[in-house]
């Protein structure tokens, strides 16, 4: 089955596309990405630090089925209001390195949006070993999950 | 006239490597990089603010002949004691992005040490636009200065 969220990942480089549309108003996909309520829902992670500001930082743990925690974390470079977020983030004790995030947020019209999160890793290879993770899936079924979520606040 | 510091960008990447060794202990070269007083005298700019700490943030500013203020911020994502800084950094009000930047410090001997940059873009284009700015003269100059003034206070 085909996921909702592409990934485009050309071969050779250190960065990738992550697209998704929404059936969402974009300041409810923002709220989704600036909210620790909101984002704790869909990632499924405990938000321990979430300051959604001009060089503000956070930092979330998620616990694994044998209970194990991971940590992630990161700085905010810049925010734009409905529109745009710079981040650093990192998994915490993995050789993945530290990636920079470009999200942007699109109004389609009142009710329609779109999400394209461009990843900056620090070498090619960091990029492939991530993309052998359940990269792909585990976004989209996050993305999933958000729509679902979001969906019981609209309707 | 070669330069000391130099610079290495692969043809069609995104990021580049500036490397330069100082004759300084490695303790000093990481203080010209994280305290204010220093930092001002060998790039030449006003620190506005320097939080050297892990999710810290900094804002300097240079004043060019014409009177016109340019200014430069970003975020400090992780920080270790005379070995390493990632942030990333952007030029306010120009074309080039946000990149991120990680710093490696490496002691050689008590009196010398290396320093590394692995600057990376969010796209090639963007990277070959600085590239053709005087930036290899530009960080090169400011090396040297931060070696005669640092120079003072060891002598």
């Amino acid at each position: 089955m085909e996921l909702k969220t592409k990934i485009k990942a050309e071969e050779g480089k250190q960065d990738l596309l992550i697209m998704r549309e929404f059936d969402l108003p974009v300041e409810l996909l923002f709220k989704a990405h600036t909210e620790a309520e909101l984002l704790e829902q869909w990632m499924g992670t405990k938000v321990l630090k979430l300051e959604s500001k001009k060089h503000g930082s956070y930092r979330f743990e998620t616990t694994d089925p044998r209970g194990n925690k991971h940590g992630f974390n990161g700085v905010l470079h810049d925010i734009a209001l409905n529109q745009k977020i710079i981040r650093t983030f990192e998994m915490e004790g993995t050789p993945y390195g530290v990636q920079m995030e470009v999200y942007d947020f699109e109004q389609l019209t009142s009710d329609t949006c779109k999400l394209q999160i461009h990843t900056i890793y620090e070498s090619p290879a960091q990029r492939d070993q991530v993309l052998k993770l359940p990269f792909a899936q585990g976004i989209n079924l996050a993305h999933n999950r958000l729509q679902d979520i979001l969906n019981k606040l609209i309707s």
